[in-house]
């Protein structure tokens, strides 16, 4: 167990870095941010930070021998990095999650190796693949880049078997893959821990709403649907022993009708659809997975009660005040520009009685 | 009401300073933390921070000038810093507040002057007054410094009409009062909040037990005492309107037999009392406070289920793996010397059902 003042390594400074470091610092831990020159939230609450290129291997070499213990809020660290800081044996989680989850197709491929299903996906290397796969997927389905793809970007939706100069050029840029429709009732997550010490955790799951590719709302009502509670948790406890996985993962699911669930990716990092633990759980996602990477007991994933988090959008962060008149708890990313879309904050709405 | 990106200045680098300045970056604010050269575990969360005197003017009022409001955890900060700061109109809590809480005698005297009562006390300027005043309270009481001390520091207790040499040296060194023993039964404290637009919220008040003048433990029972708590509101109430306070205080209650109350003393500022909001409620007294002096609405001061907040002194944070072990919420401040008696975290036990 990592005692007081050891000090946790962040890579990326964003606002889950910026959660994760407040985290780290109330169990009594120095913070040391690492992320590329630009708007880094997580800078303004850790003791230190370096701006400087993930590929700057002196950079990230300094800064791994700076730290006790090294984790990331964004999988899409270059896996060379992710190796540099694990050959001194201080990544978690280490790069085999990371090399899994940063492509679609391996990650397909590896849920179904260890029995776990999926909607339907085609590997799509040029537009004959295309055409075959837009017929065998029955003529609709979303062409997704395998790579770096988030909140709804590189996603293109084809349907009525037409294959748009769109698709076909972001087949031509970028190694893709087409997911087949599913007709799903509703999505759900997992949000799950497993601690250096091989201790496992499981939060309730929440009930998430997208929209345009961008989560809106996770809720956590008062009366789990116990049978999905634990097929979520009997999916996410073979993910995190077959990594032998050290942190909080997340893993989002489609519910079709009869419950089956579905894996649809997973994310090994603290998630959106668990900021709801912050204020919602008796023990953060931001504080399970530092208790996780330094050896802590984990902490009780108990909800303290209804529990519903809404994402603040671009401009929506003008309805601060309001959102907090009507009783919500805001939480503020500190980023410097509302672009469009773009994560600002959320609001929590906890209804504990 | 202040908006995301605007800049709180706090003054002072302790655990309060730190629990303010994450309760700040939370709601998208900017933190500037002032404290004099140290160990100032507040360093560490916040984005700028400046080591400098209170008496340093220059940096005082540059300080002042980065910050759009400013606040402090500490009521000894000077009268004249107070006041560079206020001449800009951006300090909260404000000079008055400070310069009685500053001084037990002036302290007391204001409560009585506004109806409240606190324990009998006599003004000690020399060792003819002590001799007095020793008689009058019955021949036991405990000798006060009227300034600068805390957590049972600069004071002497007194019985059996015996005047020790300590105590006349207390008297010949520093301006002090005796203060009558008070057969009390239990101590409570209430944290209050009053906002710039004038809104005031109430937590319900814990059942404090000291140890050689430290805080110990703050127990929230799931039952309120109803008539106490609306005598604590009454009070603080008053103090609040009085004073045109802004921020949230505290005020330590002594409670008599027949529920009587009488007033200890006051801290503008959050207090030790209340670190069990931070787990325990549905707003901390941190975000409480923070809201309170930039003008945001208060937040709910509901508990969440009976709370229980213990103080991890000195080598007692060496008992945070077992005490996290078994469902303790733990806050730790960072500090680097685990000193006797020193005030390096606490930890909160939280049961919502």
């Amino acid at each position: 167990m990592l005692g007081p003042g050891s000090t946790i390594g962040i890579l990326g400074g964003g606002q889950l870095g910026r959660m994760l470091s407040i985290a780290a610092a109330n169990l009594g831990f120095k913070v040391h941010v690492f992320a590329p020159p630009g708007d880094n939230p997580a800078f303004e609450v850790s003791g230190q930070a370096t701006a400087a290129s993930y590929s700057d291997e002196e950079a990230i070499k300094s800064f791994a021998a700076a730290c006790d213990v090294v984790t990331l809020e964004f999988e899409n660290i270059p896996l060379a990095t992710a190796k540099w800081i694990s050959s001194a044996g201080k990544l978690h989680p280490g790069p085999k999650a990371l090399e899994i989850s940063q492509d679609r197709l391996n990650e397909k491929k590896f849920f179904n190796g260890i029995g776990l299903k999926t909607a339907p996906f085609w590997d799509i290397q040029n537009a004959a693949d295309l055409g075959e796969a837009i017929i065998s997927a029955g003529g609709a389905g979303i062409l997704k880049t395998r790579r770096m793809g988030y909140d709804g970007k590189g996603q293109i939706r084809l349907k009525g078997h037409q294959v748009t100069d769109e698709a076909l050029g972001l087949v031509q840029q970028s190694e893709t893959i087409l997911e087949g429709f599913i007709p799903f009732s509703k999505e759900i997550s997992i949000i799950a821990a497993r601690s250096t010490s091989g201790e496992k955790a499981y939060y309730p799951c929440p009930l998430n709403v997208h929209e345009s590719g961008i989560l809106r709302s996770s809720t956590l009502s008062r009366e789990p649907d116990y049978d999905l509670e634990d097929k979520a948790r009997e999916a996410a406890g073979k993910v995190l022993d077959e990594l032998s996985y050290v942190g909080v993962m997340a893993i989002e699911f489609f519910v079709l009708s009869g419950d089956t669930l579905l894996v649809n990716e997973m994310a090994p990092r603290v998630h959106n659809s668990g900021h709801w633990t912050d204020k919602g759980a008796q023990t953060s996602q931001f504080e399970q997975h530092i208790r996780a990477i330094t050896g802590w007991p984990l902490g009780s994933c108990a909800p303290l009660g209804a529990v519903r988090m809404e994402n603040l959008l671009g401009d929506e962060i003008q309805k601060v005040g309001e959102l907090a008149e009507q009783g919500g708890h805001v939480t503020l990313y500190g980023k410097k520009e509302a672009r469009e879309g773009r994560k600002m904050g959320h609001v929590t709405w906890l209804n504990p009685t």
